[in-house]
Formats: structure tokens, C-alpha cells, sequence
């Protein structure tokens, strides 16, 4: 059970590359990191491509003004003269930036924390990682949803054979909020979206998709997946060659199949993002819109609601548990809990501590390089008129 | 609004082949044809292939002995010869023989309602359509969901533009209850439904989605269907070569798309038949057990909840409406309905009135062709591997 | 498990008065009766006051002309002169001609069916339960909810002490469709209702509560009410004194305690009418408008959700099922179990069969009288300004 | 909408007393305090009654050790000295420490915030509120699930008249936790609150109903309570007289009804916190376990669920969103809403700033006063064996 003490020594000083106030993803990684204050503090930021809305912003969060700089670049040159310099940076920018700023902050030292999806080529993937480790440092990605605890209850039931053997991942995240066009060009955090420049190869499967298709490996860690097939769509045809909708089918090692349904057009829709896991013996299925809950049925036994932070839940699940019974958490709570683990990756790699590290469970540069194969692949898939491809 | 008064001149003399003790899905036949008691009468029947549990189940029932047969080929040779004889048969048989006793039953001058799936090869469905228009006769298939006044509410705001132009098509129709061997082996009903010899081509698909593709045709029957795609798995192995599993993504003309889940082995889950359609502006979705309510989303509005037997509902749907707000009604009243409009059919045929029939929506023969065909596209396609294959 | 084969030698001869055209009741009791048609046969009707409209619509339904009668007194003097007289009545007409035309029916020697609430006072069904017993005939009250076999599952759950002591009852049956005065002025089925005159000293008390009042009671038959208090407001002015909605708290003789909530004013609400048994270690609850399922709730384990049908519920829940899994059941098949209990009562007390009627449970005389004095000690509890009176 | 930017000039600097290691409840505090970084920094601790654990317990969180105190009034005393003392602190010990605390506090010149129920009776509340003014400060009471933006939704719409007359208030808080009497004797967060010497006149009336009638008065400010009648039990015998379940009857002084179920024994009840208001025209619900939508329900027209953040909801609604669509706020927002109201309010307070004091809602000393007076009303009406009181 977490209650707000210390899980490493010191905060680490942190800050964000994009994130300011006129997109609404900085805020979760703020909510995120800083929940507690003991896992990081906010020294610094390069929030904003227009400078004066950064200082403004920056200044309102309560970073000293001294720190607050015009782009990414400068800060990291700025901020390794300081003693006192950041550690770990989180980059919350459009797609097509992710690659150059990890890269760089790498090079400079630091930890990086980065949105998804990752980037546009497993290629790039590959070399990131293989540079974190020269470096010695964590990169993490932010599969904000995957932090609930009852994902980890899933893994463990699936991993303990509750469910059986697994035979089907039905995996859904559709929302119907880009029905027409108007957000693609009046809402500044959908207009990059479904540009291909600065969104890279797709919409809601990198968008979207990659959440959920993290959240299915995180769940079941066994499973590998073998070949998929894509057909994707653009329903609102200024969109295209970038899907709005997309349809997977998968086929893993083991024989088990899977479905995943990406979409923005899916209208009126207001909770469809979610996983079910079938097995020979049973079921189990979480939905983010009902965070506090898991679907729970065995074959022939009564349907079971399972409720968060009840002690009949495995003590992996209960661990991560903050508010008690009767009390809901939500999704600042699976991003505090993501964050506190990048903390504890970042602290265990500073010391050395490779045990720490081999068991910890948090999204990391491989979930980040599945992520694009992931996409990569549906594309490749769709773009091929719908036929199946091998996934490796 | 129905409340048991006749909408035909008198009642039909109905029998049934097979729906006999040992199965349950004769019951729900007669708990179609005998509501109110305005559209049938049961007056004699084959309910066995076991003569002597055919006369007890049938004197049971408060059928005549003399009228209980050992055969159908017998009742319709008996029947024959009484100024009283049967007028309409039900077949509720296993697949493999559909196909024999409708021709029989044509050829006898009787009307048929039939199981689905209906017959083998889309060919033998061509020639008993031809049949029953040389004899004058109908041909009804019993989708026993697909009569809830609900759906009808889906195809007027289909109709009326309620959807905006539809995107997409999403199909399920899954359970449990064949997640191992035993059923295979130990149970009636289920024992054929695994034999190709008796139960066709395919398991789930045949046996669970032609239910749910009728309901999609009926909900959007401008809707048509250009090729597909079918990934099938037989889970219990002993179960292969027919599936227990199956997917199938769809493509319409309009440049729509849909899946289908058919599924015996989504292990404990109760609540797997749905139909949901998706248009630009919103959605509306069904599930036959919450057989009482819609679930009407528009994009941006709130999320709403329309309940059976409201006035706010089109009254194409109030039409069927029998017991009013606050009541539930369940599958018993979706098989009433459609039996009551075979006898409207059967009525209007035998007084040759075109206009009702061309009005009538109910599940005839070209129902029960699309649906062979569809069984038969999805084999085709699985078969191949999962390709897409054109679906006319 | 029913399946529609007979569970009495023959149908009963049966008649309705009321229940015509006009309003929507005498429907669910003709569901309830002509299930199956191996109970009762409908023969003869005095259906509406309007001698005409009774005529044509009995021949809608199938009853021969010379059976339509034009007034209850003529039906049971003309159908005492045939061999094939009705041996049993139906009555559905509004409250205040229910003890009349009860006494009537059994001096004429038929068995009684009868709708809640069956009297204005205790006293009158203490002289109907003499005289029925005099005249060994059966009198049943349509307490048409009370037919769902989930309410023999939470009886068995109660008595075989699944839920530990019982320590409260929570009861409700609250709708909007009374939140104007429109439908007082305007629905002949409501207009009655508001009337002292027709209706007796209470609307949505006799209307509403009745119903759930005796579910409570069949569920926990050895919760003894104590005392109670009521508070009743008539929301909608010119409905006083009848009120519009009541609150009602309970003491039992065991220390349970208990609350009833009925309204016709609670606006918006679709799923009002519900029962819900708390015990020591665990809670059931079951809402009519999802009549597919029990709530069973054990402190400290998942909460479950007990679907209809399945083999892990109580044999006595069991016995009256008719579907089978995947199947929604509705009202109707509540109406059709208490219909076939009362056949099988006549049944029993025509054989003089004593063993069959102890064992037999189903809403008779006794609950009939208990509904009354329900609505009687309500009222009175509510016009003293709201205080605890004893309820014997 | 929220994004974390600072509400007012700078953080004041805070401290707690009591909310350790060995309840859940501090956690809560903080989560509320601690949002976002701009309205409170934690400086200072008397955590505990054990120094120790206290000292442990506040250095894991990151304050500093001198600052770490035996006891409340150590701290007050030594804080006064410093340039850089405590400004506000924050109650979260028994119930019955609340009132010489509070008072201690004020009289240290600090602003507090206490938890529910305030004190025991009424005239320390008025005493405690004249103190305040006296001093100008704030006593904010932690209400949690009273920050909740839908609840402001629903305020609005009581407000605009969109359910038309209220005619009815339906509150539930319960759970099933203290089931048994384990609880009691193992459990320190729960010992004190069955002992009538620490918890005072109530357990479940203070512990849980105070935070539900605070919504109600939330929702409807213009409704006065004006008399009510309340049953309690022990049905756990050793927690006499206090009581483990309440019923309580409300009537206000427009005419409209009301009724309170608090709980603590209602067994596997996971689901148990709701408010429904019931007006003329229509209805609305929240219930804290979903607490990212409201029931809406217009009579005749479907049933609406809306959902937190979408445009369609009212402006004081949206006010307090921060994560915007698809994305669940939990019980940790609820409280952020709750302590950033505090600090605005303080801040007004500190600069004589009325206006913005007189158009804040959150939960002051009135609020708390009015808690106090439910719990005392309560008690007296079941200690009379459940009769009428007059609210005032």
C-alpha cells in the first residue's frame, strides 16, 4: 500500500519538454510525477514553442523563472552548467520530435520519460536503446492507463493459470471524438494528429492502440505475437491516408488469437477502451472508465465484480493500492503509479542495482520499440490491402 | 400494440418436426406459435425420432394421440388425407435434415418454418425458394432474436438518418457453455451441433452468428456486404475441423466496414449477443439480454438509455409492444413476434395479398439464403487462411 | 425446469371479468393463464362494462359469441346452467368491486383469481377466506411480479441461512408516469386509481406496494412485522387525500428492520421496483426490470452476479425455469408460474390433495389479507401524522 | 478547467495533526493539499501520539525533522516563533480532540481545516465559528466526496429549475465493513469510532451520513430542513448504543420529503453512497463509486448519462475539471477541489476579500455547524424511540 512516503532517497529533479497550457497531456505527467513529492520535483521546463506563454506558465507552476527556457536545446545546455541540474526529463510533444529530443537528452545525460508512441521506425528504437544503455539511463514511456493496479491483479491471475490457458485478447479503444473535421483543424492537440508530417504513419493505432496493445502484453507476458492483420479507414476522408478507425486481427505462438479496434469515429462511445483476457476456465476484463473494477467469470460460476483494494486481490495488485476500500481512484493515480516506478528504475540504474530492475514492471524502451513494431505492422498490414503479416 | 387479438382470419393447424423432450429449443417454437392462441393451433406432430416419447411428449402437450406420428413423412402423408390436416410444419430438427423435410413439406402443400441455419449449400436454399413459389407457400427461418420491436427502432433510425451514414457494423453472439469436451459428448443438443456429418460446415458460425447477421440486415438492410474475411479456431480440439471460435471482418459497398465474434468458448461470459451500429453522428446498440432498452449515443450529447414501450420510440417498434412501461419482456415475446407475422405472411400468401407481403419484415427465405451464404463465405474464407473473399 | 407438458390432468375452464380492451392488464393475465394451454382454457369473459366492445373483442380472442356476457352476474348465472361451465374467474376490474364480485364467484361455486389489493378492509378478506373455505375453493391474488423464480432463490438463500440472520429489508416500487395530472384526468387506467371511491384509501400503496410488500414476504416467511410507520404526500394536489408517494419504516419481531419506498412520482426513474434482504455475512437483491439476475453480495469476497437458468442456483428456483441459459425471460413468465400455482391448487384442493397445497407456495388468500392490512395500518400509520403503529 | 497553474499568490504553508502512519485518512489530506503544488506546502507535523513514529513517518515525506512535533500544542507554540511558521493546519485525530484542537489553532492565529464530524455539539460549533470571526480566519471542514464537479452540475440544475419543484432528497451511505465485531477490537482506525467517548452521541450517523447530508445541502441550498424522524441499531451488540445503521425521515419546510440510509452493516454493499434528487419534472443521481457521471432523468424522455467534462455540462461544473474526456477522475480530485476552495478561501480572507468569500462553496463552519446539528437531531429522535423532532 502506497501512502505518500519516500520510496527513494531524493526527488529527482525534473523537467518537461512541451506540455504547457494549450494541450491537456502535461498536466497527467505533472499529476503523475509530482504526486507525493517524493519521487520528483519540477525545477525547469521548455513547456512551449512561444516563449512567453512558457515563462507565463512556468512561472504560474511555481518553476523559478530562471529556468524556464525558450526550447529544448537550451535547456539541457543551460541546465548541465547547473549544480543543481535536471536528472530526468519528460517529453510531451508531437510524434515527430520524440526521437531528436530523447536522443539529445540522452546525450546529455539524463533520464528520459516520453509519450507515445515512441517513434516513427523500429529502427530509431533500436538505437535509442542501445544509446540509453551506453548512457546508463532509463527510458520510459508513457502508457498512461497501464498504471492501475488491476493490471497487475490480470498478470497475476493469468500468470497463476486462474483463467486457464489463454486463448483470446480482445482488446478496444475507440472514442467517437474526431467524428467530423472540425477538431482537425481547430483543436490544437488534434491537428498534428492527422498530419502525417508530425503524427508519422497513422492516427489512433499509434494514437490509441498502443495503450491498449501495452496493456495486453503487460497482462500477458507469455503470450507472443505472431502475425496480425490490419484494415484501417478514413472516415473522415480529409484524414486520409491516416486512419480514423482500424481493425486487427492477431494470431500468437501458442494458437491464441486477438482483436483490437482502434477508433475516433466510433460515435457517442464513452468507454471503449478495454481488455478481456478468455481462457479455457475464465475470463477477466477491465475497462479504464470503470478503473475501480474488474470483470471477473469463470465458466460456470456466477459472474464476479472484483473491487479494488479488497483483500481477496493478489498482494502484487494490493501493493500499489493508495485510497482504501469505498474510495475511488483514477487515472492520475495509474500515472503516479507509472512515475513512481520510472523513479525507482531511474534510482536503481543510478546505483546499480540490477535486481531492482529485472523485476520491476513499468513500461520501458522495449514496451516503447513493440509499440512501433505494433504500428508499423498494422500499417504494413492495411497498406498491403488487409493481409496477414508476420509480426517479428 | 398487441394484446392478443386476432390479425388473422382463424388460427392455422400447425405441426412440428422434432422440439421433441430432449431438446429445449422446441419449447421456444411453441411458446411463439401459441401466444394468444389467435395465429396457431398445434394439432399434431413428429416430435421424436423416439415414436413412444413422441406420443407422451405430445399427449402432454394436449395433442391428439391419434395425431402424434412416428415420422414426418408419415404426418405429412397422414395429414393429407383429413379435411382437418395440418396447414404449416416447424421444422426443429438437426441441420442435416432441413433440407429433405422443407422440400417435403412444400411439396405436401404446407407452409414452413424452419431452424436456422437453414439448409447446407446456397444452392439447395435457391431451389426450395423456387419450390415454395411454385407451390405458393412460405418459407419462414426462425432468428428467434431477431423479433424484440427494438431492432425494428434500430432499422427506422437507420431509416430516418438518426445514425447520420452508417460506418460501421459490429457483431457478436458469444458464450461459454463449450468451453471443454463434455457437452460434445454427454449432451443432445450439442453432440450433432460438433458432427459436420449432421451439423453442416461449421459450428459457431452456423449456429450462433446467423442469428446476428439476420439482425444486421434486418437493422440496415440498405447495407450490402461486398467481402469478408473469417479466421476460425476450434479451441477443444476434438472439436476440429469445426470451429468453436470465429472472427470475420466485413466490407460493404458503401465503404462500411463490420466484424463479427462467434464464440462457444468466451469462457463465462453471459451476455455476448449484441449488434451495434455506428454512424457519423451516433450509435445505437442492442443486447438481447437487456432485451428491454437501447443504447443511443450521440456524438457530444449525453449517453441515452430508451426503454421499450415508450411513446419517444418510432411507432414502427410500438407496433409490436405488448405489455407496456415498467414490464419486461423477454425472448419468449421476440419468437411471438415473429411468428405472428409468418401467420400474417402465410395469410396474405393463401389470399394472395402482394402489398402485406411487401410490407411484411420478418425472416423468410431470402433471410435463411443470406444466411447459408454467409456461413458459407466465412468457411470459404477461413479456409483459405483468412483471406478476403467476395461475398456475392 | 417447464417445458409446457402438463401438470394437471386437464385445463381448467376459465373466465375473465375485466381485463378488456381498454386497459392493459387483462393482457398479463390472459399471458399468465393460456401459457402452454395445459391449465386453463379461456371460455367465456365479461370483459368490459361496455356490453359491445366486450363482445368483439372476446371474439378477437376466440371466445364463442354466446360465452360474451354483458355483466359478471349473467356470466356466472348462464355459465352455471352448461356442463361445460367455467369452474374458475379471473377478476380485473377496479378495487372497489373486488370483494363483490369475489363473493359472488365462490357462492357460484368457481375458484377466484383475483387482483391486488383485494379489498378495502381486513375484514372482508377474513369473511372471503371463510366462505372459500367453505365452498373448498382456492383464491389466488395476482401479485403477477411474484412469479420469478430469482425469488425462490433468494427464499432458499434466506432459509438455508446463506446470508447469516437477516437484519434488513430494503423495498421498493417507485416510477414517474403519475408526475402530472394528465394522465388523472385523461388514461382511463389511472383515473380510477385516484379515486377513494374506486380505488380505497390509498393509490400508490394498494397500486405499488402491495406487490412488493408480499415479495419481502415470500422471500423471508419467518420475518414477523412488528410495527411500521408511514409517511404518504400527494405530491400532485388534486390527487389528495390519496398520496402519490409513501415512505414506510418497519420493525420485525426479530429485531430486522426494513423501509418501503412506493411512488408514482419519482420522475424519470424506469427501474424502480426492487428487493433487497441484508443479512449478517451477505446481501441478495433483485430488480424486476433486470429480471435475468440476483445481486449476491458476501461481505469481504467479489460481488456475484447470478444469472437465471444456471445449475448453481437452488432447485427450487430450478423447477420453474422454462428458457434455459442465454435466454432472457420477462413479466410474462411471472405471470405464467403464479397461473400455473393456481391451477395446481385447484388442482390439489379438487382432489382434496392437502399435502400438494402446504407445500404449495403461491400468493393466496392469506397473502391477499396481509396486502390488505398492509395498505390499512399504512394509512393509518400516515393520516396519526407519521407514527409507529402495530402492525397484528 | 483546472491545469495545476496557481489560484492564489503563493502556497501557504501547512501542517498536520494527527493522519499518520496507522489510518488512511492522512493520505487523503495530503492528496487533497498536495495537488498540484500551488495551494499548500507541507512544513510542519504532529502526525502521531507516538513522537517516534511520527518523526519516522514525517521525514519519509519530506519534512523537515525540527519541524516534526510531540504534540499539537508543542507545535502551535513552536511555530509561532518562527519567520517561517505554520499558516493553517489540519485536523484528522478522533472526533472528540476536534473541538479543543480547532480552538487551540485559532487561537495560535492559524487557519484550520477539520475533519467530520466536527465537534459533538452545537454550541461549540457556534463557539468555534464566533472564535473564527473574531479571528478572521477560515475553519473548512473535510467533506471529501463533497468536491466532486457533479455536484455542482446537479446544484445548477436544482438551481436552474431543470427537474422543476423538488419534491424529494434520497440519500445512502452504506457499506458492509463492520459486518462483525472484528473490526472493533483489531482495527485503530475503527476502535475509537464505536466508543461513545471518542466518537461521540453516533457512529455511523457522524462517520458516514454527515458527509451525505452536506451534498444534499450542497445540491439544494434553498431546501430547509424543518423536521426529522430517525431508527437506529446495534446490530453488532457490543457497539451499543451506538449504532451501526440509521434510518432517518426527512420533511422540509417547502413540502418536499426526504430519507437518509446510513450503514455500516448493509453486508458486501460496495456501492452504497449516492444522492438523488427528485423534482417535478425530472430527476438526477450521483453516486460516488461512479463518480464520473450523473443519472439524468426527464420523465417521458430516455434515460441520460452524462458524462464529467463534456461541453454539454454546466460551466460551475467545468470549472473544476482538469483531465477532460475519457479520462476518470477518482476521490483524490474530489479532495484537491475541496483544498484548493480552502486556500482560495483563506486567501480572500487574509486580503478582506468578501466578495470572493460570499460566492465560494465549499464546506465552512456553517456546514460543519449544520453536521453537528443532524447527528444531534438524529440521536434525539431515535433515542425517543424514533419520533418527529424539529430540525432547528
Amino acid at each position: 500500500m502506497l501512502n505518500g512516503e519516500k520510496k527513494i532517497k531524493r526527488p529527482y529533479r525534473w523537467a518537461m519538454v512541451g506540455g504547457g497550457r494549450t494541450g491537456n497531456v502535461g498536466y497527467k505527467h505533472r499529476l503523475g510525477a509530482l504526486r507525493d513529492n517524493t519521487a520528483f520535483e519540477l525545477v525547469a521546463g521548455a513547456f512551449d514553442i512561444d516563449y512567453e506563454r512558457c515563462k507565463d506558465f512556468g512561472k504560474n507552476l511555481g518553476v523559478s523563472e530562471d529556468r524556464l527556457y525558450p526550447d529544448y536545446k537550451t535547456m539541457f545546455e543551460e541546465e548541465a552548467k547547473r549544480p543543481d541540474g535536471i536528472e530526468v526529463v519528460s517529453i510531451a510533444t508531437p510524434n515527430f520530435t520524440h526521437f531528436e529530443i530523447t536522443k539529445a537528452a540522452l546525450e546529455a545525460g539524463l533520464h528520459v520519460i516520453c509519450e507515445k508512441p515512441l517513434f516513427f521506425k523500429v529502427e530509431q528504437g533500436e538505437e535509442i536503446k542501445a544509446l540509453a544503455e551506453k548512457m546508463n539511463k532509463i527510458v520510459g514511456v508513457t502508457y498512461g492507463f497501464s498504471g492501475s493496479q488491476l493490471l497487475l491483479q490480470m498478470r497475476q491471475m493469468v500468470k497463476n493459470g486462474d483463467l486457464g490457458d489463454i486463448h483470446m485478447v480482445e482488446l478496444q479503444y475507440t472514442h467517437g471524438f474526431a467524428c467530423d473535421e472540425i477538431g482537425d483543424k481547430e483543436s490544437e492537440g488534434q491537428k498534428w494528429r492527422v498530419d502525417p508530417e508530425k503524427s508519422g504513419p497513422s492516427f489512433v493505432l499509434g494514437d490509441l492502440s498502443t495503450h491498449t496493445f501495452y496493456m495486453s502484453e503487460l497482462v500477458c507476458p507469455e503470450l507472443k505475437l505472431k502475425e496480425l492483420l490490419c484494415d484501417r479507414q478514413s472516415f473522415v476522408k480529409s484524414r486520409a491516408p491516416l486512419e480514423d478507425n482500424a481493425y486487427v486481427m492477431m494470431r500468437y505462438e501458442n494458437g491464441a488469437v486477438g482483436r483490437m479496434w482502434a477508433s475516433a469515429v466510433n460515435a457517442g462511445c464513452m468507454d471503449g477502451h478495454r481488455i478481456r483476457i478468455v481462457g479455457s476456465k475464465a475470463s477477466v476484463e477491465f475497462s479504464d472508465n470503470q478503473p475501480n473494477e474488474l470483470l471477473y467469470q469463470v465458466q460456470g460460476e456466477p459472474i464476479r465484480k472484483m473491487i479494488r483494494s479488497m483483500p481477496y486481490l493478489y498482494e502484487e495488485c494490493n501493493a500499489d493500492e493508495r485510497l482504501g476500500a469505498l474510495h475511488a481512484e483514477g487515472l492520475p493515480e495509474s500515472w503516479a503509479n507509472i512515475y513512481l516506478k520510472f523513479a525507482v528504475a531511474m534510482d536503481a540504474k543510478d546505483r546499480g542495482d540490477e535486481e531492482t530492475l529485472k523485476n520491476l514492471v513499468y513500461p520501458d524502451i522495449n514496451a516503447g520499440i513493440e509499440g512501433i513494431r505494433w504500428v508499423t505492422k498494422c500499417v504494413e498490414s492495411a497498406d498491403k490491402g488487409g493481409v496477414w503479416v508476420d509480426f517479428e
